[in-house]
């Protein structure tokens, strides 16, 4: 997996094709301690408050942030699903499923690096099983619900909920 | 994901990497039904009987074929563990890792097609992160493993265990 250069800055998510593997990178800075972003993306009810487009209202169905756990969620209109393969504090690698395309599935690593100045650096590796379903994942307004949901995140660091 | 050329016969494994992803495929045909198969793949205790190099004792410390399941196995020398992302009759997806490398993680999509002969063809997908893990795995004498498994899987099939 590619290493984004130190001397970047990602005040805003950075969503990249990668250009060897059929793979999607992005790339966020937080003002936040890995721990606390660990905890937005495995306990359940902190991840239901930020995940998604501003605006939707995700419900949880299923949580088992654990070694071999899984999880399912959605609003009104979309469900997702998967299992957790990896959970620990620096590293999560699941699976992931729009339920709409149930043979779609995506392999996710994220990974969460100190910077040293209170801020952490996310990253996720999303895998696809084909170039085309991942060019037709980038092109399908997914950097919606990803900055909207990171932003989220600024906000509940903010405000101290995180 | 490539399909195999249909007038071809893989009485043996044909093991090949895709040329296009960081995949394996891997293609067999057995005297067996698509349900054998699904079996030899979610029953633990069959799964036991057949996977892994001739000789070797498997011990199945965790076992939940379902959607959201997951699966923990070894040998005096090595485990394995993954969790299953789908489990249906004709398809399933799984994670699997070898513990000695904890983040190595493939995505796994196993097939079951009935050629319409009294025989089923398995085509097993694993996608890795890197080329370099992909060649690597291909160069790790895997291919032992997955002839003496089948061959283990066509005596339980003439013997009556499946």
């Amino acid at each position: 997996m590619t290493t984004a250069p130190t001397d970047t800055r990602y005040d805003q998510a950075v969503i990249e094709a990668d250009p060897a593997v059929p793979a999607i990178h992005i790339w966020r800075d937080f003002a936040a301690t890995p721990e606390q972003l660990f905890r937005a993306h495995t306990d359940p009810e902190l991840y239901a408050r930020w995940v998604g487009p501003a605006g939707s209202t995700v419900a949880i169905d299923r949580w088992d942030a654990t070694d071999g756990g899984a999880f399912r969620f959605g609003d009104d209109e979309h469900s997702f699903r998967g299992c957790f393969h990896t959970v620990r504090p620096d590293r999560i690698v699941q699976t992931f499923t729009w339920e709409g395309m149930p043979d779609d599935v995506a392999l996710e690593t994220i990974t969460f690096e100190e910077l040293g100045d209170g801020r952490t650096r996310l990253h996720a590796f999303s895998l696809c099983d084909s170039f085309e379903g991942r060019d037709a994942w980038l092109r399908s307004g997914m950097e919606v619900g990803v900055n909207d949901g990171y932003a989220a995140i600024d906000r509940m660091l903010s405000d101290g909920t995180l």
